[in-house]
């Protein structure tokens, strides 16, 4: 698996593990929200996950950002529909989100490596 | 049709034509891609105004929202599935984002007002 | 009561209601989450009524302003406490948070007249 | 003056004397330094109110873009100038910054209808 | 001394030291400022640092967040009081502040590694 | 030429490269308005640098801040000038600005190696 994409997991997982351990209910119950309303309800998971990615895009949040293009890639979405999406948080979010963009096209590379 | 929803638009409707009577060529370009980034390209316009909403929604920018809100409406989008959308908002954004939450689905019923 | 703490409540009671008559999971949860991260658990209940409070205030939302300080009220904090927040809030987030600190000022002598 | 002018200072200077007579001394030399920051330096105030102005719009401050403004006018900007800050504010903030603009663009004609 | 937190206050201090050492007035009393708010006053030391704490969570700045969980650290606060306080700022701030809270945590683990 | 300038700019130049071999229509826009927006208008390009570097630095956008302070360099501002416009963007945002602050220091005198 391509280094950048594996380090992000790695560390996410670690330090969310640590996070859950504490037991501190309102953070557990907020990770918890977090992994369910992405499932399909009114609104298609690829639909969710694209939500997802704009929102961490114009609050300009790149680890929000590498989780969601992971997995709007894993819901099947191709890079041109990622693009679009990320267009629209750029025009909306301002120049201020050129540098997120950036990286979040680092990512995306590395994330198309892994399929080979 | 509804006074709310009236009161927004004529207003918007008058300052827009203010600036751009102006001539700043920024200014008009930015107004001019706002306008074509939501029409159809590789995503649907249903959900580009979704992304549109969400990214209104998590900045806070409550005419912003009730922008996304009516050109969601007009692409024959459900109250079910603005509304997810907007859960993802608020998700994401944290309980900072409830009081536009209020304002949008005040502007919402007002919406509906209008199709009786 | 002083009407502008009247308006406040009774707008945000009613539209309260119509978000969570619409059972949408996600926001249900994170409402309820509200409720109950404020109770006495490590933190007494004053210590969080001034997070929320300076949460709010540099988050500059002027409604979640006037909600902590209701409860920061009731908790039994004095202004002298309040505006001791309200300054670490101004001095973190900056000039741009005065216009909120005016409102907050505003919104605590209404407060100050009920109890007459 | 106009009223809209006219209703935004005396309430900003009903509001500043109130916060200023409570004697916090964090709160205080915030607000002295907020008036000594911009006179003239290395910078002339010229600049200085357009930085503020620029500062102010890309976080979205309403009153904030009212009072520099008011103070831009004040050093003897011309609108071409202002509205060349605002143009660049609109392209870093994004098009969440337009609402903004609409509302600058109205305070500014109630500046000049003051002149008048 | 644990090397994050090392690396973290001797860069923060020759920085602090070269920002300074440039006799900018404002900045200078921005600094000042920021050394006497979170003395004891109206509220205590660990209270205001809590205070410090959740303000630089929801507006997201690692560094804001490294500073003041030092500081509530010496001011005695324990790890389930500074996690409570941490769980208010991810409610108010939504999910876009959990990974500031991993970092948070990772510096917390460093903290108390210090004391051994 | 100096390694953090360097590398900054190299990082930047094949993103940029590759964002924009995309073709996607919007993002091509932005960039090729944000390269315009700070050509000489009504104001100066001396001016506009500091304008668009405040509004980096209230949005506290690291990579933002480094673009301007090399422009604001090469338009030839000096660092009393930058010094004062940052002084009016850490007022403005807050001591959360501080951390960035210390950032555009480091970078301001990397550039000045590059003169050396």
């Amino acid at each position: 698996m391509a280094n950048m994409v594996n380090d992000f997991n790695s560390y996410r997982e670690k330090m969310n593990d640590k996070i859950l351990a504490d037991n501190n209910k309102v953070i557990k119950r907020i990770f918890n929200l977090d992994t369910n309303a992405y499932k399909e309800g009114a609104l298609d998971v690829k639909t969710k996950e694209l939500l997802g990615l704009v929102a961490s895009t114009v609050l300009r949040c790149d680890d929000c950002i590498k989780y969601h293009l992971e997995n709007s890639k894993k819901a099947g979405l191709n890079k041109e529909e990622v693009v679009e999406a990320l267009s629209i948080a750029t025009l909306v979010g301002g120049t201020i989100v050129i540098p997120h963009l950036r990286k979040a096209y680092e990512f995306w590379d590395e994330l198309e490596l892994e399929d080979r």
